[in-house]
């Protein structure tokens, strides 16, 4: 049997990846579940274009049957440190992350890419979506609970003709449970290469600041899961 | 008062206009409802790029707060006629286009547009979001069903800071159980001046073609309403 048609046999599923850490795990773990993953990623002006590049490394490198790069233009409608010109935070404590919604928060952001979901599942016909989600570190953020993905899979089940017709659509969230380093872990586990990922907010010259809250989350996780961190820091 | 201090004593309203008959009407009525309208135009890459020149027309001509076009990248996801290589169908009978999903429905289009005006309310601090959809002529299209906007009311609600404070957010559909003859009478008693809207899928060198299924819905819901369409058809 060649590669393609044994593909075929397998249960589609969309994955977003972002080329970070925890969509990397995700699209490990759709992959070990037998998921025959078609990876989208959002080119939304964000100014760490470096992840797009971590993106392509990861979709390559992990065996994603179709990659698509969707730009999504935010700057119109503005509102975060990550698409406008607004300075990314630095040396946050965790505790304050966890409270506040940051700077760096995209209005609506995981609705839009999850409408973007929605859409290519409808015209592959996948009934699965992976979404690297995670209501522990990101508490602050109200689309990255678990109340949100239930409703919004009942939009999902209302608004396409798949719903309608009573196949549905599941989002698989595998994260939202997890800590830090239990993602590092279960990504260990699955034989992430985490070389390839990238999750700074604010890169310089395609070197992690090792401060923004990204970067702190990140070497945090490493540290508290005893595996080495492979990110060249640049502080 | 000037008119800048007066707009800013206003309540603000999200307002989605594609420059159409049926959004021009909405926009119309949310103004005459006292909202201060911020309109959101999406530039998908739909073959009809004169709907874009229409929907800055009819903002500028109503008195919209602010307009803003965003472009949604929807050709890497494919699947309709309206973004992707595929015949726009003409002549269809009014049964045909009640009951089929045609080849110019765009997977997840409503979804993805409420998505964005989700974000601008949650920039611009508004609670109340206005949409065009219409359960009548487009009773094959899911995402325009009643169900559906109030599956993603709760989304709204589940996935922003401000829903998650208690402030909430509402989604207008003052069409949705209008005939498009009602529709037509609705903007004329609003004194919509029709002949700056366009809702032609294939237009021909900016005339209206006449024979797809929007020209046919918008022939028909002038010739019911008895009121005389300024619409140039090619034939």
């Amino acid at each position: 049997m060649t590669l393609k048609a044994y593909n075929s046999t397998l249960k589609s599923a969309v994955v977003l990846v972002s080329g970070g850490l925890d969509s990397t795990t995700v699209l490990a773990y759709a992959l070990s579940r037998g998921y025959s993953c078609h990876a989208l990623t959002f080119d939304y002006g964000q100014r760490h274009r470096v992840e797009l590049r971590a993106a392509r490394r990861v979709c390559r490198a992990l065996g994603a049957v179709s990659h698509r790069v969707v730009k999504v233009d935010l700057r119109p409608i503005g509102g975060s440190a990550l698409t406008a010109d607004i300075d990314v935070p630095k040396g946050r404590s965790a505790k304050r992350m966890a409270r506040d919604i940051p700077v760096t928060y995209v209005p609506a952001r995981n609705t839009i890419f999850l409408s973007y979901a929605l859409a290519l599942a409808e015209v592959i016909k996948a009934q699965d979506i992976f979404i690297g989600v995670n209501a522990v570190d990101y508490s602050g953020y109200p689309d990255c609970r678990p109340q949100f993905i239930k409703a919004f899979e009942r939009v999902a089940k209302l608004g396409t003709k798949a719903g309608v017709d009573g196949a549905g659509l599941k989002i698989h969230t595998p994260l939202i449970e997890l800590s830090k380093a239990q993602i590092v872990r279960l990504g260990a586990k699955l034989g992430v290469d985490f070389s390839l990922t990238h999750s700074c907010y604010d890169p310089i010259e395609s070197r992690a600041c090792g401060r923004c809250d990204s970067c702190l989350l990140r070497r945090r996780g490493f540290e508290e899961a005893s595996i080495a961190d492979p990110t060249r820091y640049a502080s």
